[in-house]
């Protein structure tokens, strides 16, 4: 059965306090919308309709980085999550299939809840997601007959018997999409506020001789974005799956709460992560490796028997090969590190090609930026390359060269040689002493 | 109404396990007494009385930090809460209004809370401050009819039936300041303990023909220090609603419970706070900054759309102008940074003024220090600091200047020019191969 | 009466998703097993019997790097817990005295409790660790009469009644080791796993007529680790234990949950650690000294009066005297920093001595490692080491010498000498500007 997402991101989200739309806030990387989406993308959807409203230019792009062929509905008037729906007419006009109503201010649903909902379509025609709600407050009810929906009841319109029932509506809703488009086509906007509820379609539906039914999952992942407040309990709700899921899977996590995973960190097994560190997006790491305390890592790669840390920020195209070590105080960026190669302390690695068992001292710098461009350093297998070496690239260093501590590389070294552009070190006697006594001398009598 | 605050601050702390008094412990930045005394100030008190006994010279030094026209009145003996109250009588003699008695080891009061004890004063004599609590322990329980406070029972005084009140006593008191000192002079001294009790203020009262109410707060905000697991717990319970404060006024947080602030630390709207930054007492960020994860910041500013670290120290006296970038590994104190200035790696700038869209490379220092006096380092507009200059304060650079990469700068450089302090690089041929070799070969034979 | 260990740690965790075996998986920067050992090692055992099975090796490695004379058993198969004890009887064949049963996986038993198991031994022959279980679940239960244990039920075997007992079984267990040899000796395997449980053994010794009780110890002592989850929870459990006692002590902690503290870590009254604070194995920390936010310290001593961080690194071997300042991005490793010496910003003092009160220049560097050896830096009192130095050791400075910034120091500096390496500043005329005139005009015509 073929299947289309139809994602609302219309809402202003005004209890944001934000100039920024709500569903473009992040949470581990990713924009809300993006969560939602990348969901609804395991059901291998043919279409994908973004119905957006407020900053509808800056939602499409966004929903576009993600799902370059998404659609984009413009909801002109906030007219309900009905009228939301209906926006979405002409783009499925000639689709065939389910269409799944997401939201892209609800990051968490996974994707075995959805796929259970496109399931459970097989006997029902309209397929509502529901939870039993810990608390369930002012949530909508759904009002079950063995496995049948017969309507979603508002809080306010609940009787007292109603709000007992504690399985209450998320929202989400799966039907055949042209059977959906009719019936959001007839909700009406007799109510308080003038809007067209999509939670009206199952008694509507029913009424039309359509059956309705439940699908269940865990509140957790129901869990929508309205505050700040919400945007970091999401973030901490998302966090502490990712973790546990890792850990599951085989990596040791000193202490998981201090660990800040992405969207698409992928760790490998036996691998070590100590407190206090921090995985921006794009970031694969091997099995065996370590990451040691304070490490911010984004966009790079540590291989198999890696020691990263502490203090090591890894910045988008770091590759790291088998048994790289990089250490304290040390940036590397955009730059290949071959096998068992080493920048142990206080460097800046960026734009180069780092040879296999090179060792790179301490305070090394590649100058990869002259104000205008940016170049390249590269250094080949086993070079040992003096503490303070500052690489102005483009240069070379070949293979088994070393460069003399507190050297400056303007050309290249050829394989083997010691380069070195430093000035003859002059102890002049006791003047140390002299010009300290000056200094004194000179505070003391305040000038 | 006049007000004036009486800070009972004589404690001895013996619990704190500490050679400082209690009163003098930090949270947020600040000491517990100045947390009681700012609440306390939003009433805007003609007067205020610090009460001091054990380490009144450091209480008082510490109280005139925060109040500086404060007095200090001496508790020699530590005869109860009421008797303490009573050192005031002599600085308040002339004084015509309300007392309210604070505590020095409560930092958590709302200013809201002490307004609406001021306001109940409009009808009753005596004010005391209770709260529900969640677990009433022993704690003293208040004893009311309609809005009367009949009196306060200590824990150890009431009856099963007293016990079960769950309004309890938090300590805090006001009154008209005449009638309050008449009062504490009249308390007994005759319990188990010898001592003079507030607590038994309002039952007098009452013989005396005066009404007294209770004002009721949330528990949380009575907490009291009297161990360092106290000040950890006070820490927390500040940082938790500093933090929500933060998010509701439109600041994202990505995980708040990583992100620590002191007692004045102001953040704009839009603003980014990533995971684990440090904020010591001084910092002002505007809105639509970004503040990177393990960041640390003190007595600093950082204007619109500045982006801070990760690993980023901004030192007192650190100025960031808008669009400024301040990179990982890198310091900065007491430095004025003009508006899209760059300082990305590994740097220390102190002491120094750097130009509008200075770009300023890796690993260079602003030598400062001569081990005596600080110097100033003067950098101009659009300047390009080659990585690892050392900048040797008294020294400027004018605009346009460049350094070249690794030079020892001492001299000014002119606007437009490019400084140069380097040696001319060497290669010796084949001589790395021939010293690792010789080094090898000595590290076989255990040379 | 003399005592010896019978730690069990042949298990193979299958459900740690591990290639390492379970027991040596670390917190607090120690194995499981060492963690248990070093709680039974505070009885003063005559002999340690550590039952080895998968990972024997390994195992046995560990083993004896905390208890040198450890005796390593094989348990070839594992045919249950009563099986495993039996592994000892060579070991313990001549010995008299109480034998204690501890496992490898279960690493937070407070010496206390086993101190009162072997008191308890006094009055009875089998002594048996029991908790009271918040949820039971599926522990076996231990069923009493008065202070007489009658015997152990597992949960699958328990009747209604029995399940509804919550005084639940720990698995350890004390008794006279000939006696307790010879029953876990008349075992039956007869159950469904064909296993032997240790579990039998208080009915089996009434049987015998022998005497069995229950000693009560915290549930969380008995915390057992399956599961990586499960070693994070351990982890939380041993540092959320450790920090309480520390603040108790009279440390300060601003955060105590972003501390985390090694299983031998010390830190004296009136320090104070700041945020988010790493401590490896090996730390000793004064009194009164400050630990400043985002450091890392491992095999280290900080005295009295000390100042490090934040962002500081110490490492093995560093040996802070009293008022010992290390700054930001620091790093030190094997170095003895004398009294009032301050290295304060971004160096790497490695293999060194450092004289008191000598000031270490930002920037600064000991090159310590040629390729192949390590060398030693030496600097005398009072010495002024300018910016980015680089000291190429083996060097020696003496005491008051100066060396001015960006030299790179190859030969011993005599005391009161200022040693300079620098080349002469060229200031080359407009040349900057018309530098980046070049590279902009380049950057248009794309080239």
């Amino acid at each position: 059965m073929a299947t289309a997402l139809i994602l609302l991101a219309a809402g202003l989200g005004s209890r944001m306090n934000s100039d920024r739309q709500k569903v473009l806030h992040e949470i581990a990387g990713a924009p809300l919308l993006a969560h939602a989406l990348r969901s609804g993308m395991t059901l291998e959807p043919e279409r994908v309709v973004v119905v957006a409203g407020h900053g509808a230019e800056a939602v499409g792009a966004a929903a576009a980085d993600w799902v370059p062929d998404a659609q984009v509905v413009i909801q002109a008037e906030q007219l309900g999550t009905g009228h939301a729906v209906a926006q979405a007419r002409e783009a499925l006009a000639d689709f065939a299939g389910d269409a799944v109503v997401l939201y892209g201010d609800t990051p968490l649903l996974r994707p075995e809840t959805l796929a259970a909902m496109t399931r459970a379509r097989a006997e029902h025609d309209i397929v509502v997601l529901g939870f039993e709600a810990a608390d369930p407050a002012r949530y909508g009810r759904l009002l079950t007959e063995g496995d049948s929906l017969i309507r979603i009841v508002e809080w306010k319109d609940a009787s007292p018997e109603e709000r007992d029932i504690t399985l209450c509506n998320s929202g989400l809703l799966c039907a055949d999409a042209q059977t959906l488009l009719s019936l959001v086509g007839d909700l009406s906007n007799d109510n308080v506020s003038g809007e067209y509820y999509l939670t009206d379609v199952p008694a509507l539906a029913r009424a039309q001789g359509l059956t309705a039914t439940v699908v269940r999952c865990d509140e957790a992942e129901t869990l929508g974005v309205n505050t700040r407040a919400d945007l970091a309990a999401a973030e901490a709700a998302f966090q502490a799956g990712a973790r546990t899921g890792m850990m599951a899977e085989g990596v040791t996590m000193t202490a998981p709460e201090t660990v800040f995973l992405a969207f698409d960190t992928v760790i490998g097994r036996e691998t070590l992560v100590e407190p206090n560190v921090v995985f921006g997006p794009g970031v694969t790491v091997e099995s065996g490796a370590t990451i040691r305390a304070f490490s911010h890592l984004e966009g790079c790669h540590v291989s198999r028997g890696g020691v990263v840390g502490p203090y090591a920020r890894l910045r988008p195209g770091a590759e790291l090969a088998e048994n790289v070590r990089i250490g304290n105080f040390v940036e590397v960026k955009n730059a290949q590190i071959a096998e068992g190669a080493k920048v142990n302390h206080l460097s800046y690695i960026g734009d180069a090609d780092i040879g296999p068992k090179t060792n790179i001292g301490a305070g090394t710098i590649t100058c990869n930026y002259d104000g205008v461009f940016k170049h390249r350093t590269k250094i080949g297998a086993g070079a040992f390359i003096g503490s303070n070496t500052m690489l102005v690239a483009p240069v070379t260093v070949g293979a088994d060269a070393m460069t003399a501590s507190g050297s400056v590389i303007t050309s290249d070294v050829p394989a083997g040689d010691l380069a070195l552009a430093r000035s003859k070190q002059v102890n002049k006697p006791g003047l140390a002493r002299r010009l300290m006594e000056t200094l004194r001398a000179r505070k003391r009598t305040g000038g």
